[in-house]
């Protein structure tokens, strides 16, 4: 299978190495800026691109792994109407591709990606779409080779796993790095923490989260809520966080007895 | 070294099973309720008691790992004047248990600990600290033979220390359960998000989480931020904290800037 890849960023490098391990070829990458297009496209054994007059138009799948506010855009200028394209955002409606192909849809790999650091792509979640049945055996069959997790989903429930996705990768990432912050004040490594990070993502591989919750909210130990948010007075950011993850603890074992 | 361990639940259990499996005998487990006692005791070959008057008042050491606002009076009723009292609190000074022995500090774990779940205790850093420099010696000691990482902590620092683990631990666990409330409603398994989550936890083992930060907020994609947020109107909990979480993103990155 020949690929062209669009776009040089953090997705379209992994899936770009992803699909290079197996077996795959990438013919050309894309980017506006062509620096960032070789840097990638001499890693895959690619040829770069910047200029769409030499894009070509006889490779079997064009992967569009950009900003999503320019996927729309970008769609129009490949200009292959009957070559498979598809995007890979999970905020995007597969409809930001109608027009620009006969065959369209969308390959979503679910996971957290930064250039340097490799993943193994087997397990990673893949949600993919067609804009016909037919279309979306066939990004099945691609996203096969990469992973034996590939499920189809519609765009709304895509956006819905999205959305899930900021709150338990990205959201936590962030909690992570306020913690890191307030030990600091106090002269104290994050190292301490690097162990209980990992415990508190292992017990959720084989157990509901909200049954594996711990700590004072979830306790009703109102007098340590109490002092923690005394504590973080001079942190307003972080009480009020403390506050409203405290109270939405509380609310969601409501919801779990109810 | 003789232990009594006071309490009955998830710290006591798990630090009874670890101090057991180091070779030292547990010799009392007292818990207000005797069942409670007694189903711990029984696993570690130790006498139940919930009457003091049958405290072993000879052991070498005493474990108070009960509700954060029972410890005060719990050790009081001891009487155990010379023989080495500690608590397992993160966010209760050593203070508290001033007047209850001529020795005491802390022996705090910082780990998230359900009864049923195995832990290895190597790795989990400890923070101690005694009422004087030979107590913490002592301390030390004894913790040393539980785990590789025991650091010494003023009350201060242990506080700021278990506000940083509810935010990395406590409400990343809660996070990761509103995310499997949202997939619910669309029909969508909690397993697509575990490989996301155990990555989200490994890529901080050996950076710092502010540099691993991912996801729309962070890169400034404010119209995903503002579809997300609009996807979220009928929760306005959900809704409420992605403002909050994405807010405090941005201004995390531009304190990393100044």
């Amino acid at each position: 299978m020949n690929i062209v890849l669009l776009g040089s960023g953090n997705v379209a490098t992994q899936l770009g190495r992803a699909f290079k391990l197996a077996g795959q070829d990438i013919v050309q990458v894309w980017s506006r800026n062509i620096e960032n297009a070789r840097e990638l496209a001499d890693n895959l054994a690619a040829i770069a691109i910047s200029d769409f007059d030499y894009l070509d138009r006889k490779a079997d799948l064009y992967i569009i792994s950009v900003k999503d506010e320019a996927i729309n855009e970008l769609a129009k200028e490949l200009k292959v109407s009957d070559k498979l394209i598809v995007h890979t955002s999970g905020s995007t409606g597969m409809d930001m591709l109608e027009g620009s192909s006969s065959k369209f849809g969308v390959l979503y790999p679910l996971q957290t990606f930064s250039k340097s650091q490799m993943v193994d792509f087997r397990q990673i979640p893949f949600a993919i779409e067609g804009n016909t049945p037919e279309v979306a055996s066939t990004i099945r069959a691609i996203a096969d080779r990469l992973s034996e997790r590939v499920v189809e989903l519609s765009s709304e429930q895509r956006k819905a796993l999205h959305i899930a996705a900021v709150f338990a990768c990205n959201f936590s990432n962030h909690l992570y790095a306020l913690s890191q912050e307030l030990l600091k004040e106090q002269n104290l490594d994050f190292d301490l923490l690097r162990p209980l990070i990992s415990e508190t993502a292992a017990k959720v591989q084989s157990n509901d989260p909200h049954k594996m919750q711990t700590g004072p909210a979830s306790r009703g130990d109102q007098e340590t809520v109490e002092a923690h948010i005394e504590l973080l007075k001079n942190n307003p950011e972080m009480q009020n966080l403390y506050q409203q993850l405290s109270q939405s603890i509380v609310n969601l074992q409501e919801r779990s007895k109810g």
